[in-house]
């Protein structure tokens, strides 16, 4: 014991935090569901506990031999602790025992000297508790060390406040951005802006915290995670905490909204999204899997579910299996190296009586009674400006889903697919007489926009996700679904993106030292007035309110000579002209010929422009994510509960709560 | 009237934007105030009218000569337009003549052919409407051509909703700036906070959209203006629509929320900023003036109000006439260059039955009865970080208020000055019996230190103020005010600031070469947790909630080894450590030797740090001010109208609507 404790203490002086040896876990004994895990009650988890005994670093402990002896108990309020397999009347697990090295800092890493530990650990499946309150589980190791994870069961819902959700993802999406987006496609004269976005008309607004559970910048897979299940995790992590093992579907999970809606009430499941189908936005639905990059394995459980997953026998007695999925990544479905199996995973859903859609068209003529995948192109769907300005641009991308090496030119929008989505669910749920149904809807390419830094094919997909948003609350008033519709749109997080001048492409491509061309960037009142919403001949003081060839809520001109300067803090080397990149998605640097790990300004893009040193390590070749809270915007029955500041996590909570998800069923209130 | 149809036409081709001829005036005929300008009913404002003749460049018109027989009409609804005169029984101004040169854009800046434009103008003064609904200001020029300019004078209020207003406002106070201090002051657990901002706890949250009548980026000038006064107006402008002659006291005036509660309820305001006194923010409450960097006639008229200014005999019967007055900027006051008419403006004050105090105890100990104008540093009062971190850093500047030359190293801080402002408004309420008080409340070095790219320091001012918030609420409270009082915490604009990872400032200094600096650089799940809140030598893994030196609400460690990566898209030449300045606030960017408007790195700044090009013109040494919408955080009676999203000068109505301005007396309701 009092090595231990002298450990701990050597511990406080060690620096790993560039590198963790285990989030969530500071001690050599780790509880997941770590400390602070909030539960909705009876929705289903793991839980795993891990003893470690690093062999060397500053952390070495007991020779490097970890305490195959712990015990796990768990305590309800003030009851006894009782052992976990008699708390939750399970047998005792096999104790499984692994190894893994890290490095403690940049200095070990640079010096090629890892740190090696060694690993006790067993795993618990397929909990869950009813009982609202706090508890504690309680790992006793080392003879007498404890770490204590204090968990709390959520209050079930008293009621049932709406039949349907809508859940809306800007993938990246933050306030700055929105300014944006309304500044490029609303006319405003004086400063009086003549329309605004839907977003701004909100019932309620709320602002959420996107941090990971050990890290303060989040990625998508563990952002959707927190808004889907109530639980942080670790970067790249989906449905699950993130455990010491190799084994990347073995860490223990969590249920999500789509598991226990499907669950408890039966009613269908929908998921569209503009990215490939399997990436970590849609997939946190419904997948678990330490690596978000696993996409066969997440494909599959989108038709099978975690309990089936090939090498996984383990118990996972829930499933979202959705009725609709919608989106692109098709090399998830065709037969080959990035299917399940390398099957042909369209044959697959076929089985399970799905019908199969590619285009726009097949997508319209859909029936509603059925269930159906909608798979619109290889990798990542078309942006809006691409199909509405420059369509050319989808020519000899060779990317129709069908894998016949055709181009994917026929590509329905986030708009058609979400209101599609939404005809097929409310029929479905009349026809199976659930109570109501669930849709998650993402706008998946502001995000991978912003990553190459083309701010307006950003822009451009947050204005369709302002128009679809817009349409579904018409639809939903006209299919009489309205009153009973929550529809919530917010992010997961977000990118330093702001506007901070006005830039005027003639005169920066006239210039011919780069000091010279940021003269061209016009600050506080030379950044001037939109000139996205006048005609390109036009001043844009000219007062007239246009609409424009695609419609309201877009730009009238997308190249006016007089365009926004915006950018972030966090960069690659890049060149910048502020211009919009007219063949397609910026690729803003590129790897240098010596070193493919050292990206330099792409010699290709924005030729007039002047070049900027990037902040991030030479081996990140796009944009980061930031640590900005995001907006939250919600319509419908119980909008109220969305307003105010709070974490991400909370997203759950409040949609299981609206959906009387959880609920206390009469004479049942034990575990 | 077919060659005017022509250069219309012609004006449509040419490119004016970066600069314009006169902002909110596309046409030749301008009406200030400009089209879509709402009124509180009662609001004081000036008119004045201009017709321009160029005389060269794309608009010439007229041989230069400007119509002199223009006429003015103003219509009420649909009832009959009315000579202007006659609709406010004024007599007819004097013609005034004169002319102005502006760059078409920067190619003629860069040739030095500037346009010239020949002007004739009528100014009309002191009026105000007080009937709701809509007016028309209708000028005729050349003849037959009409520009209109539509009013709304607003529904009065049908009832007082509280008795006093505090309006606090962090000077380009971003929601990304506010989730970036709540990292570096509170503590959380596996992502759950154990503690929060109080903006975090609002009672109503909503957003404000920032943009300039006639730019979309603002600055602090015109952005207060719209905040008080419910009328955006152009960047540098305080109070004043702007006009094309020189004289920079003679533009249109309009009456703000200070003037006007003063003017109606006769109860004491009071203006608190860390700023020096004279800055925009604080000089908005009272002064009017088309250059906001007139100094000395802002000062003139906090004592004096507008319509005694040297020079202008101009009407303007109200004026904000505070009580109390704090903050920094003793250079105008002390008798010489920098003050009104280079008097000792201090023996002004008290020959004002002002008290005048220099520092802290000064401060506590002034009498409550009495208006006191504190004034406790010459420029911008020192910064938090420095009066509590690193208080030798306020040694050596020569910088007391009473200017004899020694260091004003005892200062109060935001929250000693608002505490204090709050108990002499409080007291003179009662003593003379008014029913309530205005005080406005700025944390001014936000923004500052923003724009030099101190991150640390600007993070520290904006936990200052939200420790300010939770004091004041705390204080309200505990002197029976808080069910009296209406708490708004907002920004008046942005900087694109965002975290986009942590940094390791042992691993930046060790390495040699600007690209292996970039790998201190940790993204995503590498970005670590705040080193902010535990101790120097403790991991920040370590779950511990610690109370550090400076109390709850504030850091533990402004220092620590694994700090936060931030920046911003706006930026000068820099160097970059990501590390705190310990002598003071940061100075990035330097003349270079060769050219005093060439700004270069800074040698001396950052030493360790890599280089980063600029985005900005290379004659700002300082990042600016950004598009995004700003938060809106209210507490106290009628907070709930402050939820949404809207254009800033609906607080100015908001405000003004809850103290029951504008409301209409029995039996009177004509002009």
């Amino acid at each position: 014991m009092r090595s231990y404790l002298l450990v701990l203490s050597l511990v406080a002086l060690s620096s790993a935090q560039t590198f963790k040896r285990l989030g969530t876990c500071p001690t050599l004994g780790c509880v997941f569901p770590p400390d602070q895990t909030d539960f909705q009650p009876g929705q289903l988890f793991d839980i795993r506990v891990e003893v470690h005994a690093p062999v060397n670093g500053s952390e070495a402990f007991a020779n490097g031999v970890p305490d195959e002896n712990f015990s796990l108990q768990i305590q309800h309020g003030t009851e006894d602790p009782v052992d976990v397999t008699q708390f939750f009347n399970q047998s005792d697990p096999p104790l499984e025992k692994w190894n893994f090295t890290y490095y403690e800092d940049l200095f070990a890493r640079d010096n090629k000297a890892p740190t090696t530990v060694n690993v006790a650990s067993k795993a618990y499946r397929a909990l869950s508790l009813k009982k609202p309150g706090p508890y504690k589980a309680i790992l006793t190791y080392y003879d007498t060390v404890q770490t204590v994870a204090n968990w709390v069961v959520r209050d079930p819902p008293k009621k049932k406040k709406v039949k349907n959700v809508i859940l809306f993802i800007g993938d990246g999406m933050t306030q700055a951005m929105i300014t944006a987006a309304r500044l490029l496609a609303h006319k405003s004269i004086n400063g009086k802006y003549q329309s605004l976005m839907q977003l701004d008309q909100m019932e309620a607004l709320g602002h959420q915290m996107t941090h990971s559970i050990d890290s303060f910048i989040t990625d998508s897979a563990n952002s959707a995670t927190a808004l889907y299940t109530g639980k942080k995790s670790t970067v790249n992590a989906l449905n699950v905490f993130v455990d010491s093992s190799s084994d990347s579907t073995d860490d223990p999970k969590f249920e999500t909204i789509a598991e226990l809606f499907r669950r408890e009430t039966g009613g269908p499941v929908g998921i569209v999204s503009t990215a490939f189908i399997a990436d970590a936005t849609p997939a946190a639905l419904c997948a678990h899997n330490r690596n978000r990059n696993d996409y066969p394995n997440v494909v599959y459980e989108y038709l099978h579910g975690a309990s089936t997953l090939p090498n996984d026998t383990l118990p996972w007695p829930t499933h979202c299996a959705p009725d609709v999925i919608f989106g692109g990544g098709a090399e998830q479905f065709i037969k080959g190296s990035g299917s399940p199996e390398g099957l042909d995973f369209y044959e697959e859903f076929r089985k399970d009586d799905y019908s199969v859609v590619f285009d726009k068209d097949q997508l319209a003529n859909a029936g509603n009674d059925s269930k159906v995948l909608g798979i619109f192109s290889i990798s990542n769907m078309a942006k809006w400006l691409d199909r509405n300005v420059f369509p050319n641009n989808l020519k000899s991308l060779k990317n129709h889903p069908s894998g016949d090496g055709t181009d994917a030119t026929n590509q329905p929008g986030l708009k058609q697919m979400t209101l599609k989505a939404i005809d097929i669910l409310a029929a479905r749920t009349k026809k199976t007489q659930k109570p109501g149904f669930f849709l998650m809807s993402e706008a998946a390419s502001i995000d991978k926009m912003m990553h190459v830094l083309d701010y307006q094919r950003a822009l451009g997909e947050l204005l369709e996700l302002d128009d679809t948003v817009k349409a579904t609350l018409e639809h939903l008033e006209k299919i009489g679904e309205r009153d009973n519709t929550l529809v919530i749109v917010t992010a997961d997080h977000g990118h330093g993106f702001d506007v901070f001048g006005g830039s005027d492409a003639k005169y920066l491509a006239a210039q011919k030292t780069d000091r010279k061309k940021r003269d061209a960037v016009g600050v506080y009142v030379n950044s001037g007035l939109s000139g996205y919403t006048v005609d390109p001949d036009s001043l844009p003081t000219n007062n007239t309110v246009l609409v424009g060839p695609h419609g309201p809520g877009f730009p009238v001109n997308w190249e006016p000579r007089y365009g926004i300067a915006a950018g972030m803090g966090a960069n690659p080397d890049h060149r910048e002209a502020y211009s919009l990149n007219e063949p397609g998605p910026r690729l803003p640097a590129t790897a240098s010929d010596s070193d493919p790990d050292d990206f330099v300004v792409n010699p290709k893009d924005q030729p007039d422009g002047f070049v900027v040193n990037g902040t991030l390590p030479v081996d990140e070749d796009q944009g980061v994510h930031s640590l900005t809270d995001v907006s939250v915007f919600a319509w419908g029955p119980g909008h109220e509960v969305f307003r105010g500041a709070y974490s991400n996590v909370e997203i759950f909570f409040k949609i299981a709560d609206s959906l009387g998800l959880g609920m206390e069923e009469d004479g049942e209130d034990c575990d």
